[in-house]
């Protein structure tokens, strides 16, 4: 191979240029895998608009995209543990393994990070080459398309599980803030662990979204744009004798959804945040968390590699499978990529898959 | 009421008698129930049997029974939480509410705990009081069958999550071993939970409780008398990557059963350990426990009442609702419970549950 | 008896009266007791200043304070584990028993919570009558001062052990934001619990405070009105390697305070929340918890009665009970309570105890 | 350097001989470590004696000995944490990084863990070759004897803190069953985290031992073969009011001790086994184990590195260091070897350290 086709950000700016490139170069320990599916994350999206973080943190020129699911076409001389012809997907997250983190259990937020498609060349493109640490071997029945989304399914597992040993969602009633394909993954993960009910709010009012969340298996979906913040709040407590909810995750990025999110919980409740803000805001420090209590884990990533092996194992059961399949709303080629981006701006889309049509 | 119909263990020795006593005497803090379901669980067995156990703990006249669904006809004048007319079943365990596990959270292991059916009056009659803290309310539209086997569901449920903070099910290999009514809830409860593949032993080579075994969801069901022991351990590690199983759960009684247990698991997994075992025999510490790091949870009862509220949440749940219910086999008006404890004796039932037709 | 002296906010407004008043009424669950030792808290100091908070809580008139310990004098018919001359101290926190939390292991959070001193007439008085369930008997040979603060001290160590199953601070780093009495007792528990390095940080510049730090066993005592908010974050991660520390526990009330305790935890570091804020404040959830990926522990009182338990070890530890006793600063008699109150307000006290000097 | 000195088992049987022998071979990712003191394990003791584990295990030639402290002396090309000078300590395990328990958080039972000095060369030399991955670097300033025994002193620290999150130790009651170094080493551990009582049983009636476990901070000492084992589980119920312990350690490798750990443990409290038995034994796993409701951590090795991070914070406390220092009752040259291992096997000493005088 000579050279390949990639989607780069070239120079700094919005949007995504297609280009032909040289071949990824290779580390010892690293695998060069031929991408056989990619999705666009929000982060990409991100990305292609150009926004201030973006603008602060990309280096162009970059090959953009993280979330991917391919097969193994060469292994470096001192990998061992993987093979050519292996189907993996990519943990994103790039490690020094020599940090506090890395050395007790934390690699997920190593203190010197790499992130795949961020700060080194990404998966929009023919081939990718990641550490064979970062490649995780799938099972080779597994739909490539769906492959391609465990790096946010694991957001959605972690999320909902987010330590060794941590108060389980088992017959728990569970409120999920927000429907974007996280939150909807999140929805379908807390049913599939024995969860009682699942509420879904949704901030605006897109019936695509709340009609997913149904098929996800929420119990309720509500829209403070058509209720009103207070009969979000007011709904969820009656519906569960006052008490509030025992876990409540917070997916939305929205101040209105975080105050939701603690405004719902049960006293001494759990609360996982995974949304990121626009900016900072105004919390009301005692009422929302003081007051109550709560115990709340902030979500970066997922175990590495706990969560991966959880999502093996959740992906063996055909009716989550399934399930998790249909927030793949939109499957494209690849070199329709610019009409991806602009369904998920248009909010017409929920996950959007790209296929190696170039 | 002057007098009620209940069955009684009158005299030491075998069987129980059918027997018109005075109504139950009530404390303050007391509820009057009328029985509308009961069920016979394995400890019945042994005080119908009249085992060693029994001779030691039972002091005749006793009514027998601590498995059941009733409605309130009476409160005591000290009970606020409660009312006639409430569905509720018993949690057994009576407890003092001021000793060092009461007081931090483990009431389920009181110091000073009676229990129903065994140090005072139980179940099998028309009438039974028990104290407000033990009658946990029912969804009234819950069938008095299912509602009446909580408690042995509730042990299913704290095996597989033993702690407040524990090590979670989603997406984990899971070992049930033995396949008793309480084996047949935890594959349920298990696969309810989000586990990847459970597998199920069956000490013999039961057909009856094998087959219930795969309805409630086991993936592989083997049975040691049949294979032998080793091909037992072998099957679960080869379907297991030869890693083992995350969780093995040890509801046998039997000492293969709890060699088994350990052999299956993966280095540093979690065992819960349920069964209760005739005599003490040889463990190979080492082997079975020490070098293989293993987390171990012995289980007593359930906890008081953070599992009841996840039972509620659990049985909200139609699909295991359903599942649940079929392991009850056989359902017999009480007049006839001669004939019920009969059919377990001879392992055709699984769970037996007892009508108030007298 | 037929009355008895107590101070009262008899009505709206500052400050609190002495008055003859009759002895409390007892249940038949409670004990009487006579006080001791009490001690002022900042909740008090609120209700003595009638600040907005008490003003919509407070119902005069109403005896007030709650940290006390004192002598059984009676006991009401239905208490079976207290006698007359047993020891006590006072758990605050009054509860139903019936409520989901309290039904699950969180009773310091009960949904129908009444407060000694606030809901209820309270401690600053020559007698008091409590519950039975909130009396918790102490060493008969423990000074009556440090049993009488044994309240505030629960919390510190409830922040520094929040759960029944938490990360330890054994050869950690720690950081206590803020060193009123809580956090001044808190340095003391990290340190009696085996923590590495206890950085503690003053947002004023009171000497008398900053010396009681390291008489409690800080490393370094930092104080940002002297340094700067950004020079105290950076002396505390170049002390820790560059890594900050493992543990952060807000104790300061400051929105400076919470920004420092975040900023100076490592990833995915654990923090407590005790402090209570003015009002609300922007935060940056992105970086001050999410991206930090952080476990936060909102603290509400004390584990009832986990923590009580621990309170009786730590404290059968001379060393320790002589540092804590430290904490206490001045000790008068009852009737010279407003000089009490004075001396906290104007920040020359650490802990005021009161002896029943009429 | 062209050839060094060590003690190897040059062929099976017992002892160990003095050889010249070429330096070790490095790989890439390894350091060159000079040894400045090592330490005498019970593992080195079993080589020595050759016992049945021993012969099975043991493939002579091979440099025994793993409990070290020293300086690098060069460092892989590989390496880039790690520099010529560094003065390190060597985590035994060393582990593949590739299979389910490396990924998982529990490197420590790696499932192709090879062991130095059992499965491949270890330092009872000049030199030792280990993986960087494996050299935790140590305090300069730290006395080479006391960082040798740290890889004992963080099994002490794991068996008393086994997990992520886990049980605190804070005021609680705790018994340390068996008085061997690793014994000793946990009494002072569970004193420097907070314990409340602390009860160190010996089995045998050693009393250099004894003497140290007083020294270590055990409130009682209690030796079975003096008192009688029931004597010593009464003593230790009576002095926690009848509860029993809230923590028990069995490091003893005794059957009886084994008892001991679980009799004087209260309901639902925590066991950590560490202790290696000589063979199967007969254990009653109702009355010990599931009607107790035990929670029981079997512990190997030590957390890679969580632990070795507490060892750091710990060993910054120099009232501890001191105390550990004096579980060292022999410092020998290293060429008086065999003085050592008699010492040892005569139960006249504790730890035995070596130092490089050859």
């Amino acid at each position: 191979m000579i050279g390949m086709e990639a989607f780069q950000k070239k120079k700094s700016g919005p949007g995504v240029e297609r280009a032909t490139v040289s071949e990824p170069k290779m580390g010892d320990a690293d695998v060069l895998v031929r991408v056989k599916a990619a999705a666009i994350c929000g982060t990409d999206v991100h990305i292609y608009e150009w926004n201030p973080w973006a603008q602060g943190r990309i280096k162009p020129p970059l090959i953009v995209g993280h979330e991917m699911a391919g097969e193994i076409i060469k292994v470096g001389p001192r990998v061992s543990n993987l093979s050519v012809g292996d189907m993996v997907s990519a943990e994103t997250h790039i490690v020094d393994g020599t940090c506090l983190q890395c050395l007790t259990g934390r690699e997920h937020v190593c203190r010197n990070m790499k992130i795949l498609g961020v700060d080194r060349d990404g998966v929009f493109a023919e081939y990718v080459a990641i550490p064979a640490h970062n490649a995780w071997r799938n099972d080779p029945s597994l739909d490539p398309r769906i492959a391609a989304i465990q790096e946010p399914l694991g957001n959605a597992v972690h999320t909902m599980l987010p330590n060794n040993n941590v108060e389980d969602i088992a017959g728990r009633n569970v409120a999920v803030i927000g429907t974007g394909p996280i939150g909807l993954m999140a929805i379908a993960v807390a049913k599939e662990l024995g969860a009682a009910k699942v509420f879904a709010t949704a901030g605006g009012h897109n019936k695509t979204r709340m009609k997913l969340a149904t098929t996800m298996g929420a119990d309720q979906v509500l829209s403070s744009s058509e209720m009103g913040h207070d009969a979000v709040v007011k709904a969820i407590r009656d519906a569960t004798d006052g008490n509030g909810v025992d876990v409540a995750v917070e997916m939305s990025g929205q101040p209105d959804g975080l105050y939701t999110c603690f405004e719902v919980l049960t006293a001494a409740g759990r609360v996982s945040l995974l949304g990121v803000y626009d900016k900072p805001f105004e919390v009301d420090m005692n009422r929302l968390m003081v007051f109550k209590a709560a115990t709340i884990y902030a979500i970066s990533g997922r175990l590495m590699f706990r969560t991966w092996y959880q999502l093996r194992g959740l992906l063996s059961r055909p009716s989550f499978r399934d399930k998790i399949g249909k927030v793949i709303t939109h499957t494209l080629p690849i070199k329709d990529i610019d009409k991806g981006f602009n369904l998920i701006l248009s909010k017409q889309a929920s996950k959007v898959v790209l296929t190696p049509n170039w």
